[in-house]
This record gives structure tokens, sequence and C-alpha cells, in this order.
């Protein structure tokens, strides 16, 4: 196969991913007051035992969270919790006192960790940090999965477009 | 929101992930015979400076290749090449003495690092390991991009989906 690529600024080339895998991460202040991130950064990175990555930009209130408490909660929204997505998405939990009591994004206490399960999601996993690596201008964190959940609702996962809005997907 | 959440085992829980993104990662041996791997276990790390991280289960040549070579590129593979893709990411190159030239998946002289770009793919990243972290059953590679391209064609980013079929999406 003849190729021709063009040599681009970084951006450019990531700007071609679309769409794009988007998560929500739960944390939890010291006095219990939960926290929720949306991410577009994370992936498994271990089968046996289940380890999940996420990095978080350093200047998240979720990031000195998930280093304070040393465990978060990773879960797959779905277009039944847009609305809560874009507020948690847009808003700093250093600036709102509750953000899920604010928006109204339902959460159920985890079996075996402090941070929330989060409603209206397709799969909640929590996770024990295990290690943190810095990396450039984001913390990357690995957990290790030590229980999952999973709704039994039919529920389509919202993805990342290009335009910078949020929606379900389906095969072409 | 009222939720009822069931505990289950965790792959039943990261088996509702789909459609899932998947990317290629060439590599390198000591002889210059380039290498190619198909994951789905990858994400960015980091936006200044750009950084890639990318899970590669140690039994991989893979991850032997670029455990030495410290550089790999990593690539979104469309429409255009999935039986190369399929060809990659059923045979190992421990097998196969040249992965890409067995399978014609075209390739292309990097700028920077010695794997080779992929042609057929939306846009190559060359990486340069900075850092590896023992996650589990995978090693993850911490790459900087040190140049990235972009295919001028339009082409549709290849998904993996739950029936562990590979195809395109759209905009449900």
């Amino acid at each position: 196969m003849e190729e021709k690529l063009e040599k681009v600024q970084v951006e450019d080339a990531f700007a071609v991913k679309y769409p794009s895998e988007i998560v929500a991460v739960s944390s939890v202040d010291s006095g219990g007051i939960p926290n929720a991130l949306i991410v577009g950064w994370s992936m498994t990175v271990s089968g046996r035992p289940p380890m999940i990555a996420v990095a978080i930009g350093h200047p998240n209130y979720s990031c000195k969270l998930i280093r304070e408490c040393g465990e978060f909660v990773l879960a797959y929204p779905s277009t039944k919790v847009v609305k809560e997505v874009e507020f948690c998405g847009s808003n700093s939990g250093r600036d709102i006192e509750d953000k899920l009591a604010e928006c109204g994004w339902g959460s159920v206490p985890a079996a075996e960790v402090s941070p929330p399960l989060l409603a209206g999601c397709l799969a909640n996993f929590e996770c024990v940090v295990k290690d943190r690596i810095e990396t450039g201008d984001h913390a990357t964190f690995i957990g290790e999965v030590v229980a999952a959940h999973r709704n039994p609702r039919k529920l389509d996962r919202l993805y990342s477009f290009a335009d910078g809005r949020l929606g379900p997907v389906r095969r072409k």
C-alpha cells in the first residue's frame, strides 16, 4: 500500500481519535464527601490481577483526593447521566461542596472502598491504588480492582466526539 | 435515581465496555526487522509533553522488543487494514520472521525512531519510552511522543466489539 503521511503537531494527530471512550472516577475527601470527575484517559493494565490505570491532571481536585485516600471507583457512564457527566466534567469539587448532590447524581456505597459507586453507569470498578507515576502534566494512578458491579439495565455507554459532545455510538 | 447494581466477577463487568478503541503498536528487533501488535489497552497520559501509555502482556514478543529498543510507534488503524490487524493480532512475531511483510501491511520509515509508521492508519505517534511499570500480567510502557503523523485520507477508525469482531462506529 502506497501511503503519504503528513507530519503534524501532536494535538492534530490526537484529534482523529474520536469517538472516544470516557469514564467517571469517584473519590472521597477525609470528611467522607464524595467527588466525581470525568476523564478520557483510562485503560485496563492487567487481567490477573485485574488492574486499571487512570491519568488525572495535577490541578484537579480528584488528583489530590485520590492521592490522599488511595482509593477510587471507575465507572462507564451511560446516556442516562449525560447532564450529570457534563456537570461533573465542567465544575471542580474545590468550588462546590458536594458535586454529586449538586447535580443529583445518585450513588450507592461501595463494598470494599470509601468512594461511592455511581448510578446510571454500565459498570463500576472499586479500585485500591497500587502505584502512582508522574506522567508530564498528569498523575497516572494504577488501581487494583477489588470489586466490580454491573447494571442489570440495558444501557448505552457514553463516548466523546470531536465536537466536544457526548453520546452513544453504534456499529456502522 | 434509585439504582440496583449487581456485584459480579470483574471480567463480567469489563464485558460491557464495548465498542472499544484499538491501537497498533510497531516495534523493531536488533536486526531492524519490524513487528506489529494490536492492543486495546492504551491511553494518553500527558498533554505537555505529549505522552502515551500502552500495556502489553509479558509473553508478547513486542514486550521484549520494546523493552530492548526503548521505542515504539502507536497508530490508530482504519477499516482499510482490517485483514492486516487481524493477522497481526493473532500471530506472534516469534513464529514469523516479518509479520508486516507476511500480511502485506505497508510501512513508512519514522522520522525520529527505529520502529516504522503503519499505512492505513488515521494517525501514527513516534514514542520514546520514558518509564516502564510492571502492572500484573502486563508491562505498561510510558512513551513520550517525539513526532506525529496524520493520514490525509478520510478514514474510519477500527473498534472492537463484544463479539470479538472489528469495525467502524458512528454516532447513534
